[in-house]
């Protein structure tokens, strides 16, 4: 069976996770479903021992191989698709998928990308500017408005979902992503221009922005079409410049 | 939504559980997919506030009314299902189900009958002689044969799949997507300020175009989303107008 090969591409990513024993709880559910990374952003201090008493003997390897980061940007960068998940249906959050509805876009993508599931920390989740940088938000399903689950319960859900639904999908081919670096440096260079233009609001540009992230996210661009999104950017820049020769002293 | 009333039905009935933590984890789980009550079976000496410090306040009325019993068989005896969870597979213990697979049955059932969910204690799980006592055998799907799923994870899978099979109603909302007129008129509009910005070779405008429209295609945009797309060419054309003012009588 080929599921294996293909959650090899999954890494499970905790932001600023409070728990060591939440952490080894994940590495267990991770271990369970063929996931054998994590990487743990903003949180350096976590007790080797406490997290290997719950991830058991049958994952303390994973524990071992956490790769620790301080800043979520560079964590993410090289994942070629974000995952997140959050109980918080704020309007600027969503559109929101349920685990069952997005497992199969990403079981088929996860054959070719790299996927980053990430999670917040166990008391307020992921903040609305890391849910920004995701590409599919994830909601877990649950009996009342308010919901309150642990990190590793929401862990184990994902995890099981993708599983259930690789183990099920035939090897389709999906070409590479963009990069979440190569996503970020393109929403930077049009956030520019659309500043200077006057189409952002200085006050509040991540008001249109946000649509904007989630419209471009919703495309999946490759590595090649970010480059001719950012060609028209650099096209228009230098349009700018011919016509406003003091644009760059302004 | 009749959710709630469905899953009144359904106990979980922990045998011999050692840790109350889990027990406390379990009843979380519990509250999270609708479900009230949970029976602890052959363990008395549990600690409550060790339960309660893992349900969380959010399900600590779960663990208040947790009953005790001593004796499995009289635990069991007013339920008119019994399913089991079990990773291990002997021959005498199947035929074993996934939940998934399990989940349509049990919530059509759970309708009118009451069920138990019986889950075995951390290390050994259940034996042979309560697998007997079930309807129905459960099995997560997991990578590998050898499997070690924590108490309350392996609880909240088969919560979550009973929980999910129950709430499914045909309800699949999918937002007005913009016409085809909206998308022509659009893409006029990018096609011109492409070319007047010289990003379009103009003995060959569709070279580029082609590739813009399929990558605007894919994203299956609204109504409202074109509108916003127009507003930026219409805000970049004013912005033209004003560094240029010949501009419109080239």
């Amino acid at each position: 069976m080929d599921v294996k090969a293909k959650l090899e591409n999954v890494t499970l990513v905790l932001s600023r996770p409070k728990y060591p024993g939440n952490v080894g709880s994940v590495a267990r559910c991770a271990r369970n479903f063929g996931i054998d990374r994590i990487m743990v952003v903003g949180s350096n201090s976590l007790d080797p021992e406490a997290m290997k008493q719950m991830s058991t003997h049958f994952a303390a390897d994973i524990v071992e191989k956490i790769i620790y980061s301080k800043d979520l940007d560079e964590a993410l960068s090289p994942f070629r698709h974000i995952v997140g998940t959050t109980a918080r249906k704020g309007s600027a959050r969503g559109p929101f998928l349920s685990p069952r509805d997005a497992a199969p876009h990403l079981a088929e993508m996860s054959a070719n990308n790299t996927i980053a599931m990430l999670f917040g920390p166990e008391d307020a989740g992921l903040t609305n500017e890391e849910i920004r940088r995701c590409h599919t938000v994830v909601t877990i399903p649950t009996a009342d408005a308010f919901r309150s689950l642990n990190l590793s319960h929401a862990a184990m859900i994902l995890c099981y979902e993708l599983f259930v639904c690789s183990a099920e999908t035939p090897q389709a081919f999906t070409p590479a992503q963009a990069t979440s670096r190569e996503l970020e440096g393109m929403f930077g260079q049009i956030k520019e221009l659309l500043l200077e233009i006057g189409f952002l609001n200085p006050e509040n540009p991540d008001y249109w922005m946000t649509h904007l992230r989630r419209l471009l996210f919703r495309i999946r661009l490759t590595s090649r079409e970010v480059k001719i999104i950012r060609g028209i950017c650099r096209q228009l820049s230098w349009y700018l410049d011919q016509k406003n020769p003091d644009r760059k002293n302004a």
